[in-house]
């Protein structure tokens, strides 16, 4: 694993003129508005077939490409040390993990990311951000031991299950049985049923009026509702589950974008104490814990019970519905401020007080 | 009940320094943001556990708390003559009239409340609204007598029905008798299937270019639709009916957020017309009538039926949508104009016009 | 059918005092008001009961008034003539093609019209539409010659389906048999069953920096998905399909609003390059082809294949949800652009450089 004392080594070159780069995907449009709008230069890193988008809105269009075949390729030497020579901070995102991937990133990835690499471990293991959320004191979705014991409905999960995938549902154990086939190796969770709500959050170390968090303060910056492919619009012809069996239509649960919204009020004490739980317990797990954005992941039942069912550790794409701020970022800030724009002032803010090494590794 | 006179008396008092107090929820902090923005000051009466949202939303803070242990406390005399003193009005939401209570607010809350209070008896009782609604040419979904006439969807409501309990759903006799149990008294009520609309209406009576209604004009600030848990994820499964009644999952319609959303442009003259009548036949069954904001909730046909099934006679939580102006409140301010900020924006003119008696009670 | 010629002599009698005329409906108040921040004074032709709509939003009302008796008046000689005495330029609309009908509109509509007139054969006729999208490289929802080849959802669609009204779906031959009736001809065109964008295009010959395509630029201006009556929330009791045929409770689409959503960026570079073939297509196969707003209505399958199911060659009323722009014209203009705004933009411009007739026929 690259240490911090490597990370802090080669920012000390960076002085004042710092880069952000990213990946040309994901949220990349909306970090580099940010980065433009609080004055500070950019970086794509790019595929052929992605760098006409970027050129298709201008004042997203970063100030340099750097060219490569496929997203893996930031990891060769000759790209991680040209972004350092342009004292280039990486902003992780949901493409650049699944792309680069968790271990590639956390050992061979020598590029200053905004955020604690460390948390990448706790992300990436199913296990470990269970229990870290439970730590925080998040509700999370029962796991079941025996197909015996379900008794409402539930995802049975193979290893490595995403997306449309490598997953069944099950409502009790005859359906369990039904559906298992010569399976060995599985997760009954329970699937709770309620209205999803994707919160994004912003905490930052280096600022401390408003809501205390860890040595600094959570922001929440929005929320979003996933739409996912073809979950969402299956029911609209009433076919049973048999039929859809039949004619051979998997429900599959890929994003394809997002929704607005906005929750009920009476909600917010429960969720940004959430918010607040899971960053100090990530300090106590892997400290100086996390840092910079992150989203929780939860169902709101009819008991208006919050379940967390996954922490994304970094930017996520249910942010890019906020270009210029969404509708509690504008409680907050007197300008209009977008996560990929709150990303880059802390950045700023960061390295005029030299402390960027207190947001990145 | 208190008297027009007895809050007028009040008013005398309060000069032109007038502050907008609210309680900490349901659409606070758009309230204390829009009065921010109008230039008034504003008093935030709050529990413990709340206190600390309203303080993570800087440009919502409250100017001055007031603490409570319970929002019912807000009827205690200290509590009252604090408003009192501070020259508060105060802007009820739901969570205002959920937690107090209408009777409460008629008979024992001395405060000058934005809007006329006598609304409540009209909005809080389901026969007196239907009642008002029919009169304002509204069509409303129906009413059946006896089971035997159900040849629709219908929801079966019990008294103090609400979100998820009190209610069950047949689609005909049989399936009635087979639910009913031992109840007795009920109301069966068509349960209309078609695209949910709540309007955001505001009436002044205190402008008059625009859009008529009563001697004043309707304004349109918006639209939304709820988000209901579990009612609009339940279908991600399609699980029938009966297999959700052995996993003893029901039906449920608690609102836990909103969407924003807007209309069919051919649609909006009869939305407005609905607005208007609503307000007239207000004015002839309790003068003045209703003031300010109000909502009417909505089911929109296949055949552009509009059935009204609410009115919610003051600030909607699915305002919270647009703090800085909506869809529609865009094509009549030239600057961001929230509900809250409207509300501000009505007291702070009636306050400098001498006319706050007009739109308080 | 009227000729380019005939235009460009009417456009030029107009000289520089152009004005943007529309019919009061459908998109008319983003129109109007895009209009007035642009500088360029407005028509709007209303019928008397939709008059009152426009003046109760007074930053969106148009200057002048000409009122008819119903939408297709606007083909009476004298209204005609009205227009092009006041130098109009029209917008058309949903409505407005509707009302007033493809055929009319070509052979009789004298007005300059934005965009170009020959795509409404291409648009309004289904067998040339999918000619266009195919040749485009879109893919297209699969047709069936026999019910026997039915091995999935699919659409049966009669001659002049819309909405609610002529068509059925089944999942199999059986279902097919069950339903078709006496009915002798049908299409049979795959249900495909996805997360559905509606993606508004702008298409301007007039700049070229930005995303080319044809001789000029294509914009992304935002996307959204409609709201359907009844069919988006039918779902909610779980009744099923026989339940809903014994209340003879019919699903249909009729489209009552518009949701705001944005796009996984990764599938940007894909919508993209369909929104410049479909331009390129057009201008072989009628030049110049395609000209101003436009919309590629699709649906992303799990696979994140898009299909496109249909092609609107003008503005659409989902643009209404961006009257300040949206999270895409954000990223390409400085100032807030809505496409109505945009529209505006591009006659001024193209008025101001004598280029009007490249941009209106």
């Amino acid at each position: 694993m690259i240490t911090k004392k490597q990370i802090d080594d080669t920012l000390e070159n960076y002085g004042k003129e710092v880069r952000i780069a990213t990946l040309c995907s994901h949220s990349a449009l909306q970090i580099f508005h940010g980065a433009k709008q609080e004055g500070l230069k950019t970086i794509g890193i790019t595929t052929p077939r992605s760098k006409p988008v970027y050129d298709a809105f201008p004042l997203s269009k970063p100030e340099d490409y750097i060219m490569i075949n496929e997203y893996k390729d930031v990891l060769n030497k000759e790209i991680q040390e040209q972004l350092i020579e342009k004292n280039a901070v990486v902003v992780p995102h949901g493409s650049f993990v699944e792309y680069v991937g968790a271990k590639n990133i956390e050992n061979k990835f020598k590029v200053p990311l905004l955020g604690n690499r460390k948390v990448l471990e706790w992300e990436s293991d199913r296990e470990k951000e269970r229990e870290w959320l439970k730590k925080a004191g998040c509700k999370v979705p029962r796991r079941f031991k025996k197909p015996s014991e379900i008794d409402r409905p539930c995802l049975i999960k193979f290893p490595g299950a995403k997306g449309g995938k490598g997953f069944f549902v099950a409502i009790n154990e005859d359906e369990f049985n039904e559906k298992i086939g010569s399976h060995k190796d599985y997760i009954i969770q329970e699937f709770v049923i309620g209205a999803r709500y994707y919160f994004h959050f912003f905490y930052t170390p280096l600022f401390h009026e408003g809501y205390q968090a860890g040595e600094g303060r959570l922001e929440m910056l929005g929320m979003d509702r996933r739409i996912e492919s073809n979950i969402d619009e299956l029911h609209r012809f009433g076919f049973t589950r048999k039929e859809l069996d039949t004619a051979k239509i998997r429900r599959s649960f890929v994003v394809t974008g997002n929704l607005p919204m906005t929750l009920r009020e009476s909600l917010l004490p429960e969720v940004l104490e959430r918010g607040k739980e899971v960053i100090e317990t990530s300090r106590k797990l892997f400290s100086p814990g996390m840092l910079g954005p992150f989203c929780l992941e939860t169902i709101i039942t009819p008991d208006l019970d919050i379940y967390v069912f996954e922490i994304s550790a970094r930017i996520v794409a249910g942010t890019n519905l906020y270009p210029s701020g969404s509708q509690y970022s504008q409680y907050i800030f007197n300008k209009s401020m977008s996560t990929g724009r709150r990303i880059a002032h802390e950045i700023r803010h960061a390295t005029r007080t030299e402390q960027l090494e207190k947001v990145t590794f």
